[in-house]
């Protein structure tokens, strides 16, 4: 499908507002297409990774985190920035093993996304691991997580609690869930 | 399952950077489990609705929409922000009457989560739209929009070709596909 030009909102001015350790934010005034001006809030940041790991007893490797935009702690798949100019992939074999420390042996891409692409450009790229071995973990020092294997009963169940409540990781559920009722087939 | 207080962090300041017409940053520095403290950068925004419009002959709406955080088209379901004080079910009739033209019989909520839960506190509500009856769409002034009805095997290849590429799509995507699937068992 072609792309159409008809849409763009071509750049006027740019103004940065804000550089920090994980985002950057600016002010774009843009030309419309019928021809009037208007502003977009922009959010920079440096991509991320994100890893569905299935044991090969069914199950998901979550972790719980606590989140302070959100100011509460919720249960996720285990995620990371990407750092400058790492590969997506070894990106995501390093956030897996440092946040709960599971080597995998197979890493699938599945999807890449953007997270809030009215106003951020984060890309997100999820991955499924299998093949997994357990190890120590390492994470951040300033991250702190709890691991689980959780059945894709007990992931939806949280889902429904409101425990499981992040776009990539109902991604994920539902994508698992996919892959659980293709292999029924 | 009980919330693990221990995973908590606590504000020691907040320091707000910006407040636009959409988004608010603001920079907190925190008290970390292990005593010691970090800074987090924290986006506020109003929440949002999104809608998977699925019509009688097994179609999803979706509009093709330039984002300038990427500077590129994307295709996309149907999504707007939450007025102040808005109820989500409220918005996603409007949302989709407004970008699509359509009117729904039937909005069902599907799920509700946070788009970027470590540096944004949006959440999106979900819903799935039936009984759709067609009508004039009404854009806000600066929204610029094209409407399309895809099968899901177009919508899986857009998928594929990175044309549909959004996490709220995406997830869309793979939980239609999950009820073509349990609808086929």
């Amino acid at each position: 499908m072609e792309q159409q030009n008809d849409l763009q909102e071509k750049t006027v001015t740019t103004k940065q507002i804000f550089s920090g350790k994980v985002i950057q934010v600016q002010i774009d005034e843009v030309l419309l297409p019928n021809g009037k001006t208007s502003t977009r809030e922009i959010v920079r940041h440096p991509g991320a990774v994100a890893v569905l790991p299935l044991t090969a007893d069914g199950k998901m490797i979550v972790v719980r985190q606590f989140r302070k935009p959100l100011e509460r702690t919720i249960v996720e798949i285990p995620a990371g920035k990407l750092e400058k100019g790492e590969d997506p992939l070894v990106c995501a074999h390093r956030e897996l093993e440092e946040e709960t420390g599971y080597q995998a042996d197979s890493m699938e891409h599945l999807s890449s996304f953007y997270t809030s692409p009215g106003f951020a450009d984060e890309i997100l790229h999820l991955y499924i691991a299998t093949g997994l071995r357990p190890g120590p973990a390492r994470p951040d020092e300033d991250e702190f997580v709890e691991t689980m294997a959780i059945t894709l009963a007990e992931a939806k169940n949280l889902h429904q609690q409101g425990e499981i409540r992040d776009a990539k990781t109902v991604l994920a559920l539902f994508a698992w869930e996919n892959r659980v009722l293709q292999q029924r087939d």
